[in-house]
């Protein structure tokens, strides 16, 4: 079977936060996207407010280093990623499912602003 | 901002339940299905288990009656359509959220099977 | 970076082919889709057609086996897969730009009619 | 039926062209993304390039400005929009086929640079 890809165009609903895995120096970053659908109602021939879409987003690597250094609550921003359920359980122990999307690209969303961009220099 | 569409293949873990809508007579249909990815390990040289994906799938009308007339716990299928939260209460007061998806096409995954399909008859 | 997956819903434009490769014995078939997005129209008050996309699936293997025994001209379908671009030279020489998707997974719509399926014994 | 919906991350291959619909005054970019594949090749035990996909993006309104002060030849980007079919005549009067995507948001790749963004200020 396969990953389930999504890509959310919303906007940023937590400050990013960012760690390093102890053993390996590894950075990740994760926050909080919020999308928010339109749709046009016959009736009122307006659009309104749709379904509601607030998803964990978690990044890792180099999408997190640019995660970091670019992205504050409140942009507009695009993400890619894998979605899947994660499994945990509460401090009364009971079991609890949570959403998280695993990112592979994340971009400021240009049809909400303009972005000067700096590209990373790498052998790759 | 953006219906965020999803596809998801895997297999249907609950029978389908279906009601009416008791004001309009509006079918609606819902299960859920669990998808897991499978990815290539370069350590042992062999595919795993990835990341699992569980979801609650809504369908209505013509699609419901499809849903309600071919579709069986344990079938591999894939589905097509519109990912939101649900914000609820729980008994005891607390506030949850689930996700669910608003399906827009489903169809049974014939990479695992053969299907014998027969087409409504509508004046559309 | 990425594959690019697309999922397709429409109607099969054409009769599937398949074939086997000889060194390998390996089934493969084809077959064109069409889908056409429907639009609501602000002046008008109603639906209407909007952008039309008519692209070559290629189904390999087990995929190939469920086309060939199942899927016929005219079926509505749902297509997922993996979108490219394939270079080649027409009779004159000319350099051509032809666009298709190798599919994971395809299935009949349900919201289209109702199937009856049967799933493939296997050991996997 | 559905707008199909892709999104592809790549590279810009082009230089952006804009203009202004003459009757209309509204603003149109277009440029063409590339996105190569990898793919891991269980053989050599490497990642290899897999398929190919150049696709021509066509952007409007505010989405068409943020492309025209920000999107240059070479950058990583991401796209999401809907895929169609454009059928046109050549010089020679022959049926061509060609494919484009209608953006619906575009984005820098944040996992290959870091981004200012400068929000619009709008009453929106």
């Amino acid at each position: 079977m396969f990953d389930t890809t999504i890509t959310l165009v919303g906007n940023v609903l937590t400050t990013p936060e960012w760690r390093r895995i102890p053993t390996t120096g590894t950075l990740v970053a994760n926050f909080k996207v919020a999308s928010t659908a339109r749709r046009y109602d016959k009736e009122s021939g307006q659009w309104i407010d749709g379904n509601n879409l607030r998803i964990r987003v978690v990044a890792w690597r180099r999408l997190a280093e640019g995660v970091a250094s670019s992205i504050t609550v409140g942009d507009p921003v695009m993400v890619q990623g894998r979605l899947y359920t994660r499994d945990w359980k509460d401090e009364g122990g009971n079991h609890r499912v949570s959403y998280e999307m695993e990112a592979s690209a994340i971009g400021h969303d240009l049809s909400r602003g303009r972005a000067r961009f700096f590209r990373t220099r790498t052998g790759t």
